[in-house]
C-alpha cells in the first residue's frame, strides 16, 4: 500500500485522479498511525508510547508465557533505558538478566524492571505511599517503585491503620507535605477516607486483598474506598500498586 | 392435661402408678414452661420475657398488618409500663394512643412506645451513640431511644465522620467517658475502625443504608465494620439500631 | 476550660505548676482545633474547610431532612460566595432563594448552589468531561457544575460512547486539549478504557447507574472501569459526579 | 479547516508544501469520517448507520427525557422509513404522531417505530422467537417487531416450557425450520439449552427478569443461559428483546 | 443429681417438700433427654438417633482431624450395623479397617461406610438418582450409596442432560417408575425442570459445582433449581448428594 | 395429518408403503401427546395436567395482564372443580366472580382460587405448616391454602421462631403428628434446622423476604436453610408458598 | 420390546388389535429416536450428532477422570474423522495416542483432537478470532482451533486491546473481512464493545478470567460484554472458547 | 523539637514569643502522644497500648514475612509478660523459642503466645465458648485461648448444634452460667440465635467457613447470624476466634 507521500506525489503529477487519491489516503492515514507496532503475532508492541505518554509501555507479565514476557521485555529494553514488567516470576528475571546487566528484582513487589536513567523528574514534589498495615507492603512497593523509575521522590510511611489514628497523626505533617498521596489498605480501607480528610492533594487508594472472611478477597477494602466521604479520593483495582504508582506520576507531572 | 403438683399427688395416693407419673411428668414440665405464652393465633406472645429477660417482648411492626401490630402490642402495654414497637406505621401510634395517652411516636425512628417508668437503672453509666453523618441519625435515634426506654442515660454525638477528624477528635473525651459506644455510620463506615482505636470499651457498629451506587444499600459499611482492624468491635444488622441499643443495655447492665 | 494563651500566662505568673500546665495543654491545644467547628446538635459544620481545602464543605442533602440542609445551607451561605448542596430536592432551593436570590437549581443534576464569586482559578486550563451517551448527562452536570463553581473552564464532549468509535475520535483532539478528563459512563463503562488509550492525562471514571438486567445498577461500569487495563484511570463511586468534579477541580489547581 | 480535495489540490497547484499537506491531511481525513455525525449537543446522531450497518440508528429511550427522545427521533423518522424507539414511555409517541402520522406504539414491548418499509428482506428465511412462560411476552414482543421491522419474518412460539416438555416437542418442527432462533425465558431459563439441543442453528438466548425470590432479578435465567450445556447459545442481556432482534436479523442476513 | 423415679419415691416417702419435688423435676427432666448423648469433648454423639430417626448419626469428616473421625466412626460402628461418613479421606477408612473388616471406602463418592444390614426396607419402590453428566457421577453416588446403605433400591440413570433431549425421553419411563427421583446437575441445572414436568413424583435436585466460569462453583445450577418452574421440585445444598440420600429415604419409607 | 389409526389401517389396506407409514407415524405420535395443549397464542394451557399430575395447571399470574388471568383461568374454571391462580391482584377476582360465584380470593395469600370438591384425600395425614414470625404468615397461608384446595389436612403453626426455643418446644408435638412439615421463616431462617432435628418426617423449608439490611430480600433465610446441617430438609424458591404447598402435597399421597 | 417395523406387521396380519398396536407404537416411536446413544453406564454417547448437526459429539473432559475421557474419545475416534475432547490433560493424549496416531495435542488450548479431514467447508469466509491481550491467547486458540476443525479458515488476530486503540483500527479492515468475529477478552472487556461497532457482522464476545482483584473471576469482562452498547454482539461462558468457536462455525455455514 | 517542658520553660524566661509558644505547642502536644510507637520501617508498634487497653498489641502474622513477625512478636515479648501473635506459621514459633523458652504453639487455632502471667482478672465470671460442631473448634479456641491469656476462665461445650436442639439444651444452664457467650458456627449458623434466646447475657458471633456451596465460604452463617431474631447478638468476622475473644475479656471485665 502507498505510502502518504506516494499518493500525493502521484496525483500532483496525475498518475492518480482526484477520487482514487482521496480513497486511498484514508487507509494510508491510517497505517502512519500504526507504523510505530512492533506486530510479534502474540503481542502488538507500541513504540511510541514514550513519546506519547512519557514512558514505555508496561508489561503485565501474569497469564503470560515466560518465554512471552521475556521476548516481550528483550524488545523493549533494547529500546529504553527504564522498563516495567508486573506480575512477574523470578524466572523472567533469570532469563533477562545475563543479558541485561542493569535488570533488578524485586521479590515482595514482583516486579522485573531495568532503571538506566534516575534522574528525578518532578524535583522536590514527593508521592508519599501510605499502608495501614505491614501485610499491605508488597502492593506498596509495587506503587512507591514504579514512580520512582518513572523519576519521582516518593516518601514511604507504613503501618499507620486508623486502629491507632495517633500513629497516623504523628506523620500527618509528612503525609501533607506530599503533592499527591497513594493509600495502601486492606480489611476495612477506612485509611483512605482519613487520609482524603488530613490532606488537601488527590488521594489514590488502593484496596488490598489483606485480610480474610467477609473481606472477600478485598472487597471490603474496594467498597469501603469507593463509598469514601472525604473528596478528592478515587480508586484503582485491588491490589493495584502498578496503576496507582502510574497515576500519582501523572499527576505529579502536572505544572 | 394434669399439672406437675397433681401428678405428684397422684402418684403419692397411689392413683397413679410410677411409670405413669414419669410419662406424665415429661409433658407437664414442658407445658409448665409454656404457661407463660399468649398465643393470638398469629403470634405466639412471650409474658415472662420480661422476668427472664428484664424487658418485655419488642413488637417488630413491619411485615405485620396495622391491625396484628396494634392488638399485640395492646396486649403488652396493658401488662408492662415500657413497651416498644419498631418499624411502626404511625397508624399503629394512632390505633393505640386513644386508650394508652402514655404512648408516643417518633417519627424519625418509626418507633412507638410507652415509657411510664423512667427510672435510670444504670447510674451514671452512660451509653454513647456516635453517628459518621446527619443522615445516619433516624437509625441512631432507634438505638438511643431503645437504650433510655430501657433504662440508660445516653450521650448523643452527632456527625463525627472521620473525613474531618478533628469533629472527632474533640469529641474523643465524652466518647471515652461512655461505658459502651453505639457507632452508626453508612458509606465507607470508617467510623468504627476509628472509634475502636479511641476507646478501651466495647463498640457496637451500626452499618446503615446510607449512601449510594457502590454502597449497594449499606454492604460496604457492613463489610468494613466486620473487617475492623480495631480489637472490641462487633456488628449489628443493617440499619439495626435497636438492635444495638438493646445489647448496649445489655452490656451497660453487667457488675 | 482555658485557652493555651492564659495557661502560657498562667504558668508564667507562677498561678500554675508546670505539670498542672503540661495536662491543661494536652486539652487546649484539642479544642483550639475544634475551634473552627459550628455545632448544629444534627450536624457539624466546618468552618475552616474552605482555609484548609479551598472551598467550603458540599452538603450531601439526600438523607437528611428538608429541614436540615436547608439550616446547613443557610449556614454555609451566609458566610461565603460559592456553596454546593448535590442530590438535593427541589424544596431546598425553594425555601433558599427567598433569603439568597443569588441561590440557583439545576434540575438534571439534582444541585442546589450559590455561585457569587465565578473568578476563573485556573486560567485556559480546561477539564473536559465526557460521557457515553445521552443518558449520562444528570451525572455529568453534577460534575461539570461542580468543577464550574469551584473556579474550572470545562469543555462539555457528550454522547460519543465506543459503539460508534468515529463519534469519539473526531473529538479526540478536543480531549486531549483538556489537563483532567473526567469520564462518566454507565452500560459496559468501555469509553474509559478508550478516552485513557487516547491522553497522557488523569482519567477521573464515574460509571453510571444507567443500563439494565445485568447492569446490576452501576456494577457492570464499574467492574470494567476498575478493571481498565489503560494507565491514568481511577474511579470513583457510582453516579458520583460530584466526587469527580471535586477531584477533577484538585487536580487541576496542581501546579 | 481545508477538506481532503482542498489539501489535495493546494498541494498539486504549490500553495501546500510535501509536509504541510501530510500534515493536514491526518486531520483532514478524520473529520471525513466524522462527517456523517450530527451533533445535538446532548446527543451525536450517526446518519451514516444505515449505509454501514444496514438500519438507521435505534434510540434508547430510557434515561433520556422525552424532550429529548422526540427530538432524536424526529431527526431520524425525517431521514429513514424505518425507525425504532426502544423502552419509550407512550408520551414519546404522543409528541410524535401529529408529525408523523406512521409512527406505531407497541405497548407491552414498549417501542414506538415507523416502518413505512414493510420489504421482507430475507425472504422464507424464518426467525423463530420462543418463549417459555406468557409473562416473557413483553420482552419477546420487542425482540420479534425489532426483526420485523428490519425485514424479516418472524415465527412466534410461546409459553412452550420445559415444565411441559410435550408443549415444546409439538412445535419442535416449527422451532426447526427456523434460520435463527431467539429464546425467551426467565425463571430457570432451561428453555434455551432445551431448544439448543433440537436445532442445528444459532440459538440467541434472552434471559428475562420474569420471576421472585431467587430469581434476583434475571440473573437465574442468565447464569443458567452462560452455562448451557448445549452448542450454538449464546446470551444477550436480561430483558434485551432488541439486542436479540438485532442479532438475529444480521445472522439472518448472512449468506 | 437424683432422677424422676428417686423424686417421686422422696416425694412420696416424704423426704422431699412439694416446692422442692417441683423444682428438681425441671431438670430431672431434661437430663432424661440427654441420657443418650455421648460426650466426647470434641463431639456430642446421639445415641437415640436411630430409635428416633431411623438411621444413626451420620458423620461429617471435612473439617475434622483424622483421628477425631476415627473416634466417632469407632464409636458408632460399635453399636450399629449401619454406619456412614461422608466427605471422607481415605486415611479414615485406613485406620478403621484393621478393627471393622465390614467398613467400605467409596473413592469417588469420598464415603466410608459399614453396611453389614442389607435389608432393603421399601420393598420394589425405588429411588431414581439421575443425572445431566458424567462429571456429576460422584456426588450421584453420594445419593445412590446413602439411599442404599439405609435400605433402599436405587435405580442409576447418568449422563442424561437436556442438551439431548432424546436421551433423556428414552429413559423417562424408568424415571416415572421410580417413587423419588434424585437429580443431579451443574453447569445450568436444567434437568431438575425437565424431570419435574415429566413425573408426578417428589423431585429433589442436587445442584454440582460441575462447570466453568459464571457457574460460579455451583451457583448457575442452584438458582436455575430454585427458580424451576415445575412443581414438586425442591433443592438441597451444592454438591449435597448425602442430604439428598437421606431425604429420598425419609420420603420413601412414607405410608 | 393423518393420526395413528387412520395409518395403521391405510398401511393394512395397502394406501401406504412400509416405509411412508414408518415416517408418518413418528409426527403423528408426537401430535398425539399434543392433543391435550390448548393454544391460546399468548398461553399453551394442558389439559391433561390433572389426568398426568393429579391437579390441573395452576396459574402464576404475576407477569401476566388482568386479560390474560381472566382467560386462562376461566378456561380452566370451565373444566375443573379445583383451580388455583397465584400472585393474582384482586382485579382478576373481580372479573371472574360474575362468571364463577365459587371463586374466592385470599388477600394476604394473593390467591384467586375456586375449590367446588372439599373432599380431604389424604385422610388423617396433615400437613403442619410453621412460621418463625407472624410476619411470615402470607407466604405460609400459601402453602397451606394450596395443600387445603389439593386435598389435604392442614395444621397452622405460626410464630414460633427460635428466639423463644420454648415457643417452639410446646409445639413439638403437634409438630410431630404431621406427616409433611412446611416450615416458613426469613432473616436468619434457623427455624428450619431445629425443626428438621425434631422431626423424622420430609421438611420443606421456604425462605422468606421478610427482614432488612443484610437478609437482601431472603438470601440469608435461603442460603441459611439451603446449609441447614439437619437431614431431610429440602428448600423451594423465597417466598414461594405455592411451590412448598404443591410438594408437600405430593408427598403426602405417597403410599 | 417390538420395532415399529413388525408392530405394524403385526397389526397388518391380525396379531395385534388396533388399540394394542397404537399403544405400542408410542414407545416404540421414542425407543427409535433413542437408537443412537451408545449407553456406556457412565455416558450416554449420541451417535446421530454429526447427522442431525454437522459435527459429533465433543466430550468436554473437566470433571470426568483420565478413564472416562479416554473410554468415550476411543469411542468416537473409531467412527468419526474428525473428534475434539477440551479441557483435557495432556494424559488423555497420552494413553489415546498409541491406537490413534492422528491425535494431536494443544497445550496452550488443553484441547485434544484428532483432524484426519481438513477439507475447508466454507470457503473464503473467515472467521476472526481477536483477543485484548496476549493472556487471552489459550481461550481464543480453544476458539480457532475448534473453527478450524470444524472446516472453517481462521484469520488470528492478537493483542489489539482498546486502550492503544490505533493497534485494533490499523486491524480494523483485517476484522471487517471476516463472516463472524469471535473477540476475547479479560479486564474490562471492552474490546467487544468497540468491534461491535467497527463491524457490520455477528460478534461473539468471550469473557476471560484474566485480570484480577475486582474482575472477579471473568465477572468484569462477562458483565462489560452483556451490558455492549453496540448491536450485534452475543456472549458465552467465561473462558468458553469451545462454545465461541462452535457458535462461530454454525454461523459461517449459513447460507 | 522541643517538647512542652522545654517550650514553657523558654516562654517563662522570656526566649520564645507568646505567638511562638502557641506554635511549637501544637506540635509538640502531637508528639508527645507519639511517644509511644516504635517505628520499624514496616511496622509501627504501639508501647502504649497495655497502657491504654490493658493488653499490647496483638501480631496478625498472616500477610507478614517470618521475619517481620519474629522481629515485632520478639520487640514485645521482651516487654510484656502476656503477648499473641494469630494466623502463625509454626515457623514464627520455631524462631521465637529459642529466645523465649515461654513460648508456646497451638497448631489447631495457629496462634504463637507467651503467657507468663496467669493471674486470673476476673474471678468466677466465666465467659462459655459455644461451637455448632466438632470442625468449628479451630476458630474456638483461638477465641477461648485469647480470653484465657487475657485473664479470663473460659467454659468450653461444643458440638451442640441445633439439628439435635436437646444437645444444647442440657448444657443451657451451663450457657447461662456465663457471663459472656461466645458462639461459634458455619453452616447455617442458626446456634447464635437459639443461644440468644436462652441468655440474657450478651452473645457474640463467629460465623465460620465450615460447610460447602451455597455456604460461600462462611457467608451463609454471617447473613443468618446478622440476621438473629433474637436481641444481644452481635457478630465478628468470619472465622474471626481472636476478635470474639478479645471483645469478650472486654465485656467481662465491666463492673
Amino acid at each position: 500500500m502507498a505510502d502518504i507521500t506516494t499518493i500525493l506525489q502521484q496525483y500532483k503529477d496525475g498518475s492518480l485522479t482526484l477520487d482514487a487519491a482521496q480513497q486511498q489516503l484514508q487507509t494510508a492515514v491510517s497505517l502512519a498511525d500504526a507504523a510505530s507496532v512492533e506486530d510479534m503475532g502474540f503481542a502488538n508492541i507500541d513504540l511510541q508510547r514514550k513519546e506519547r505518554c512519557g514512558f514505555p509501555e508496561v508489561v503485565y507479565c501474569a497469564g503470560k508465557t515466560i518465554d512471552q514476557s521475556v521476548q516481550i521485555l528483550t524488545l523493549l529494553m533494547q529500546q529504553y533505558d527504564n522498563v516495567i514488567g508486573t506480575r512477574a516470576d523470578k524466572a523472567v528475571y533469570d532469563r533477562l538478566v545475563p543479558q541485561f546487566p542493569d535488570v533488578q528484582y524485586h521479590e515482595l513487589a514482583r516486579m522485573v524492571y531495568q532503571r538506566k536513567d534516575t534522574h528525578n523528574d518532578n524535583g522536590d514534589r514527593t508521592i508519599a505511599v501510605v499502608t495501614a498495615g505491614t501485610s499491605d507492603i508488597p502492593v506498596a512497593e509495587e506503587a512507591a517503585l514504579t514512580a520512582e523509575i518513572m523519576g519521582n521522590v516518593v516518601e514511604r510511611i507504613y503501618d499507620v491503620g486508623v486502629a491507632g489514628i495517633h500513629r497516623l497523626l504523628r506523620r500527618a505533617d509528612d503525609i501533607r507535605k506530599a503533592n499527591v498521596v497513594v493509600v495502601v489498605a486492606g480489611m476495612e480501607g477506612a485509611l483512605a477516607s482519613v487520609v482524603g480528610g488530613l490532606v488537601n492533594k488527590p488521594v489514590i487508594a488502593v484496596p488490598t486483598s489483606i485480610g480474610y472472611g467477609a473481606n472477600f478477597h478485598g472487597l471490603s477494602a474496594l467498597l469501603a474506598m469507593l463509598n469514601s466521604c472525604a473528596a478528592g479520593v478515587s480508586v484503582v483495582n485491588i491490589d493495584n500498586g502498578f496503576g496507582a504508582g502510574r497515576l500519582a506520576d501523572m499527576i505529579n507531572r502536572m505544572r
